[in-house]
């Protein structure tokens, strides 16, 4: 029974808790936040401690620490956990500041304990039906991927302002699928991207609507689209155009009920929330976690991952800003 | 090239002289109508004569007839045609009288040239699809069928008045499909009806709403459903459970946009008139007449197959009447 | 918080005791079973005791059980348990023996506490969406529902044997569908059926494809079809058309993936396993039943509900046997 | 009674000839063609006379050309055609030179009759329905719009080889569906392509995989995806992000027939010959150039659409080789 400390008491560490309480093989016992009182209703409904971030680390009988504390702090702690010993599960995205990113994968390199990174959206059932669909050759070989993220609503302003930006924030799930399902980092990479939907959003100097085109070493191509607003739910679709054929991942609508009339037919759109879309994958995730760290084996998204992604949100925003297509080369990729 | 001459000059003739002339293997000579002006204006715009039925029958030079005029004389001009050595398309039913319709197919026993009824939906591309699906074993033998018919509004209650009823009206295209899906007369059948949607149909005996139930020999059964009424344009579907798996024709849509909005994702309705969802079967019908009376050919709808379905709809008038199934070998299958 | 005591360990308990200790105003205390190891099993996993039925039912501290045993030992629990001041949640079918059901039903009449019979079905999101759009109107007044429902497969023969029929083990969840879509009973049933897949059922007297057609009051039809095999999951269909339009709940999918190739457009079949369906059903009928023993309020699903359930397969088993409808009025309904 | 002559007699005259015939306001009176059997065999089918291009344009008693020769004699066509009093119907692309398009579109200025370019995709019921709806507000303001145009398969390396390449050839029709939908011209274009499908074209030069992204001054964004070769018939879809909700296009099925077995469920793929998914188009094309001619109207697409169409495909051209978008006030837009 693996023993869990959590670090961070948001909304998401809810959906976590639940998770690691749900696995036959490990136990949440102890919780942190910034504010106790936050970290101490948490565990409560879970039977936890509630302790500090540091003497979770410090504690030798916990094995494993799941990160869901804000972005700015998961460098600092998966460097201080992993010495400590344990496991690390760290919520997406690595870092904000690739330079920093890069370091912390430096400073872990050679520890025996895996870090995993929750892009929790690989372990969505649809899009790992997809890819399975892709690695046993349904398809033969992929030639152009399309992903369309558009969120149901924008984020309040105050979350823009710290999110860093579209890129980082929330196509940044999407540069992970892109990664995951073509299984290689793209050579060049173009960004367009402006704010028509929220002018608050581009006095901050970012977008709310954004295409970035991906050309691999082998010609391939890959085609990103973000809108912070659709209007009618969640709307998260994968397309892939193979050499014997087409996949698509397409969306979870709210229910199954059709009304045909004399103005149409009508059936229900995608479900709105993030967490009803993906409670399913978040809960996969952890299980996915647990089997790495019992099995000794990689985890199946690693630091090198969370990096990767953290690349292409970085040449993304440059590209946008710059109007020139950016070589990830340049990148160090 | 054969000459054609058409009976009855109203809505569907005009259909019909557009299939003659667009099949290159036959050609319109004329037109004959109980009102000459309106058969002068179809054959005008067809550059064919217009002539009485008689003259028409009696031309050594016309090679075949098709028959549009009312139902009650349908069997006369059957026989009177066949006995002038034409090839005969008449338009469904033979007649709304089961024995006369009998007595015509003993009269043209024997008769050389084809006689064909319009059973125009076995020509539609998706049902002969799924026809050909079926024969070709996809999804094994046929166990249980759905036949779901409704139009899209009620006709004229006038029109109601001599329409022999929903069963020889409306359900004949059914049983007729069932027959050919099937392959084979039901050996019992059970229906209900009633008049919910117009009263002034009940009041002349007759239904609007209605299901009809076969049972065939093998143990395998049929149900029909029709209504008058769908406010959602035609409604057209057909679905076969088979020892290994399911067939189903879909409707036809309007067009293929789709708008998803905070309210749903709403598709077109089906097309709305007949003509618009069964043109093309009209057309493939007059190719396959003109096929079998240059082939020498058995006509791919027979009269027997004509008899059959009203067979059917008499069968279903009585059931829905008594309130007891009908075996159909009361009935000489 | 409800104390509960679980009668009967099978699978189907194990979804309850998930569902009792799954919402926060019930805890499972114990588990009954004629098998005791079976319960010990199940009350293991939840933290439970293993009593004997008979001592959870005398023990004053249990508020309600839920029974899960066997069905011909329904009625004698439902009453026993009531007699002791408990509220009951009972799976369905309530007997298969009408007259039992019936005598049962004037047992507990007065009684102060609730009892609920379990068509889970009901609490599906997917078919009470569907309900909620017929009561708000949105396809004005019912006029012909068809219920599709086909197992993925033939259950073992075995459980044939002692199921009661395909008119009261599984025909029952669709008869209590359309009482609860219709909002009334009918007044007459027509019954087809056969057995044309598994021969075994056929010689045991049972059917294994099956049409029942229902007559209401107001003319309004109801169809419903039944087969032990699907072939392609478990086929779970209910479409109405109102005055206004048609109502459908399609199929639930595996998953969204789509793959388009030379061969056709391939979407996934509809989920296998009832369980997987039915999950959340289950989940929300325990706690609507909670509710309802809470608030005091008449149960969703009462016990004339499974008896009028039951009085429809029992007409159903009788017209299918003569080829003759029934009129429910002769039942007493 | 317009008297049309058709200036060339390839395959797609044929289309066209059968829509001038059909028009009650036109009549094709001759065709011309390098190959005068062709052009005979196809004048002979529709009762029209074979005669020079040369003569047809002389002849005053021809009303209006239509112009469906070789891409490189258009203009000169055109500004022949012009000149001599007709009005002119002219096939995609005006010119593959970008240049000599321009000088073509000064020559005619000024000139009375009309002249209206074939990009016969606008009058696609469906796009016209998808336009139609954006237009009505049904959206709110366009922000992000998709096509995808995927060809069933690679065409012949020789005709790869006078195409002008994707952009010019193949993509022109996206970028005037773009100009159709958007209502204006983009700022900027970014392209990148490869030759992943048929080495053949890469040697030439070329791409078989491409996609293009657009950006228009008021910060919306157009993503155009091309790919010589889907496997699965003629994918043609669009789709459109407003601010009120999605708009999409989706293809046209060959049938409606659905499968289901335990290996999924399977519906039809799109319509796999452009002629069959474009038949209609061709033919509302035409009807609208007489609509056009006899009203004196503006024609719906006008020299101007062409050669914007043409600018964006040589931008295309130029940015993919570049890989540096290209801004279009460069291009005299």
């Amino acid at each position: 029974m693996l023993r869990i400390g959590l670090l961070g008491a948001g909304r998401i560490s809810g959906v976590h808790a639940t998770a690691i309480t749900a696995n036959p093989n490990s136990t949440l016992v102890a919780v942190s936040d910034k504010f106790p009182e936050v970290a101490a209703k948490l565990a409560g409904a879970y039977a936890a401690e509630t302790r500090s971030t540091e003497e979770i680390i410090a504690d030798p009988s916990v094995d494993a620490v799941l990160i869901a504390t804000p972005t700015d702090t998961h460098s600092d702690l998966i460097e201080a956990a992993t010495a400590a010993g344990k496991a690390v599960l760290c919520e997406k995205p690595v870092d904000l500041d690739l330079d920093r990113a890069r370091r912390c994968q430096t400073a872990i390199t050679g520890r025996k304990l895996p870090v995993m990174i929750g892009f929790n959206r690989r372990f969505d059932s649809h899009f790992a039906t997809f890819k399975a669909a892709l690695a046993n050759g349904e398809i033969g070989q992929p030639e152009l991927l399309s992903i369309t993220s558009f969120d149901p609503a924008p984020p309040p302003i105050e979350y823009a302002k710290t999110s860093g930006g579209l890129f980082r924030d929330m196509m940044i799930h999407d540069f992970d699928m892109a990664n995951f399902i073509m299984g290689e980092m793209p050579v060049r990479l173009s960004a367009a991207g402006s704010s028509i939907i929220v002018p608050e959003i581009g006095a901050l100097g970012d977008v709310d609507t954004a295409v970035v085109t991906l050309t691999y070493s082998g010609g391939q191509i890959a085609v990103i689209k973000n809108s912070r607003r659709s209007g009618y739910g969640y709307d998260q679709r994968i397309e892939l155009l193979g050499s014997q054929g087409l996949l698509q991942a397409a969306n979870v609508p709210e229910n199954t009920v059709i009304k045909s009339s004399g103005s149409g037919v009508v059936a229900a759109k995608p479900v709105d929330f993030f967490l009803e879309r993906y409670m399913q994958s978040y809960r996969s995730e952890w299980d996915a976690f647990v089997e790495t760290v019992m099995s000794g084996n990689t985890p199946p998204i690693t630091l090198k991952d969370g990096v990767n992604a953290l690349m292409l949100a970085e040449a993304a925003t440059i590209s946008r800003e710059t109007n020139v297509p950016v070589s990830l080369d340049e990148f160090g990729k």
